[in-house]
């Protein structure tokens, strides 16, 4: 028996260094936000990688990428791994960028080696994963295809339109509303990407194995109290809409608990009206963010939500009303798939375990088109969406021989 | 014994009425900010009402307006009443108003009686009561002067500088480093206000005799934690800055009940950082504002403020800073100009309560020239700042009646 094939460790490094400095600011975060002159620039070196291992890469009308070995024109549904290039803003080296190198090394490595399998194995680049325009926008546009009216309502961060974008863009291909893929064309989707959290790294286990996506909600709370003069109001005569809304922020932690260990409420977003130092405040709306694997634990979540803030509002005679903005349901990861990936863990010798994501992926999108799963590899001090982003590249490299082994187990099947 | 002189009602309740047709937006609320269009055409309505009734009107370099009755060449130092005729944006149709109208009334008043006292007596009209450019412009200005380094240094809400509204205002006349006025030149002053809180009307009295205005103190409070993903972050991991700022403005109303029931503590103004939907806040700034008649008592309640943000910050692994950027002793008012306007209330058959003002006043500024005392009239609901800032005009007549028998009594000492 001929020994496994690995990936080529080096190269993995390099490719992730050398990618890493496109859109490097001076504080460390990278800026490649979708389509944005720093994503053209990191989409062109990826082109440069296949142009250089002999890859065809091909374009849809969204800007997605995909690469594969020269010359193959197999009938049977493929294989395909991937994740994104595009950042958030001031963002870390991994988060997307792994799965992208780890996928393309993967392809190029099969490639090189002159393995046969029975079906290709497809890298693909997901364009705008972070929304810029709109969250997971590539992956969306395979799986479920946009008209034309809902691409023209969509704006970047800065207020631009994504179809003036698309326009300007040579990253693409096609009209933007064709870019449904067959759902018969695609045998199984694997995505290596790190956890985000402290999860692998607290239990000292190189490859998680995800189980599902976390179910989401999310909008906007708004408490009405009554603007007066911060001098001349008495303490205890005032409707201060701030108080109303603090007196609910402090109670999500122990809601969050009350559900489940793996619930989560977040307030990123905070707005006073009118936003004057003396003042007293008339309104705040807080925008929230709220998740947990499971779709009924969530819908409790909301109701203690909002009792709280009925509360809140009530002890400080104000008043609340609540704007829902989103609400995605989990995605289990495939069995088949995830068992697979436990299996190709164990040939290189490592542990697993078993995790959700508490955010969301293209794989998402990716599980209603095919059997779907991820690969988790250990984020340090659970550190994510940020300039200290970091993994050791040990197990980078763990992670990317068990993305290669999954993906040779898939295509033989 | 002739009757006591009387202001004349009917003229004071349309001066009134026509000054708050000027700057009146459709929602009702008065838009005069010191230097806008609005504010010159309030500056012109005063100047024909001082016209039609033959008192001369002089500026200063800032803008502040005086009146006084034509020809008088006293050699008394004067007694001076006023207030301002700028509103805060969206305001309301007395805070200042009253106070300029009233005076005007007086002065007029005086004139048209032909009644002989020693000193004269002139009606003021400040510059930027509201801090457009700068808290209390034309009342500084008079008490302290600037130099022009700090002229130049002020920009209004807008963005533009005092200097630039100055150079192009016909309502100035000299420079506007050459404003201080010689304190033996004034005798006393006294403003008639609006209380802007809620204690004449709950007593029912419908004279205030202002003891003190409060001491003052603000800045920012800086609550800096760490910036995490908000699906992947476990709660109890989370160095979550808008917790540790929530606990914390949840303490203050219990802080302010525990120094005195007049001290108040407000948070009007409230920034996170980054500030996203799917981000665990790094940093959460807070504008505080807060107050008490007594400077002792301001610094308790400055040592608590300060011992609860510590606590809250600790509680969170957060941690606080402190940026003051106001601090303004308290002032009292003149005690014998206090028992003139007691005496003057009782002369014209009215109870009166003292209390002290939560607001700043222009009166601050006189007190440091001149003996200085200021009459509340009740304000409906304590609403101030506001489009339903309103007081009966019953206890406006009244209110300025005790004001035209202070200025006869304080004239005549």
């Amino acid at each position: 028996m001929s020994e496994p094939l690995r990936v080529n460790g080096p190269r993995l490094r390099a490719d992730l260094e050398s990618l890493a400095q496109i859109g490097r600011a001076s504080s460390g975060g990278i800026n490649r936000t979708a389509f944005s002159d720093a994503d053209a620039r990191s989409r062109q070196w990826y082109r440069d990688r296949c142009d250089a291992s002999g890859l065809d890469l091909s374009l849809d009308g969204l800007g997605n990428m995909f690469a594969q070995r020269a010359g193959i024109q197999a009938e049977a549904p493929a294989v395909w791994t991937g994740s994104h290039i595009d950042t958030v803003p001031d963002g870390g080296p991994l988060d997307g960028a792994l799965g992208t190198v780890a996928a393309l090394e993967c392809v190029r490595r099969l490639a090189e080696s002159g393995l046969e399998l029975p079906r290709p194995v497809h890298a693909v680049v997901f364009a705008d994963e972070e929304g810029n325009y709109s969250h997971l926008l590539g992956s969306f546009g395979l799986a479920h295809g946009y008209d034309q009216a809902a691409l023209e309502a969509m704006r970047g961060r800065d207020g631009d339109r994504l179809v003036d974008a698309l326009n300007g863009s040579p990253w693409r291909c096609g009209e933007p509303t064709g870019t449904r893929v067959d759902a018969a064309s695609i045998h199984a989707f694997v995505e290596l990407h790190i956890e985000q959290g402290p999860h692998l790294e607290i239990a000292g286990t190189p490859i998680g194995v995800v189980t599902s996506i976390v179910a989401l909600g999310g909008g906007r709370m708004k408490f009405h109290g009554q603007a007066d003069h911060a001098g001349t109001t008495p303490m205890n005569l005032r409707h201060d809409a701030l108080q109303a809304a603090s007196a609910f922020v402090v109670e999500l932690p122990g809601i969050a608990a009350s559900i489940s260990p793996n619930a989560v409420i977040t307030c990123g977003l905070l707005h006073l009206e009118p936003g004057a130092a003396n003042i007293v405040p008339r309104l705040t709306e807080l925008t929230l963010d709220y998740r947990d694997p499971d779709r009924e634990r969530l819908d409790k979540l909301a109701e203690a939500i909002h009792a709280a803030a009925e509360r809140a509002a009530h002890n400080h005679g104000a008043q609340v009303s609540w704007q829902p903005d989103l609400s995605i349901d989990p995605v289990s990861m495939d069995t088949g798939v995830r068992g697979v990936i436990a299996q190709a863990a164990a040939d290189c010798g490592l542990h697993t375990m078993a995790l959700s994501s508490g955010a969301g992926h293209d794989s998402q999108n990716m599980a209603t088109l095919a059997p779907t799963g991820m690969i988790f590899v250990p984020s340090l001090g659970g550190r994510s969406h940020c300039p200290a982003e970091h993994t050791d590249f040990k197990y980078i490299e763990q992670g990317a021989n068990t993305l290669l082994q999954t993906l040779i187990q898939l295509a033989r099947r």
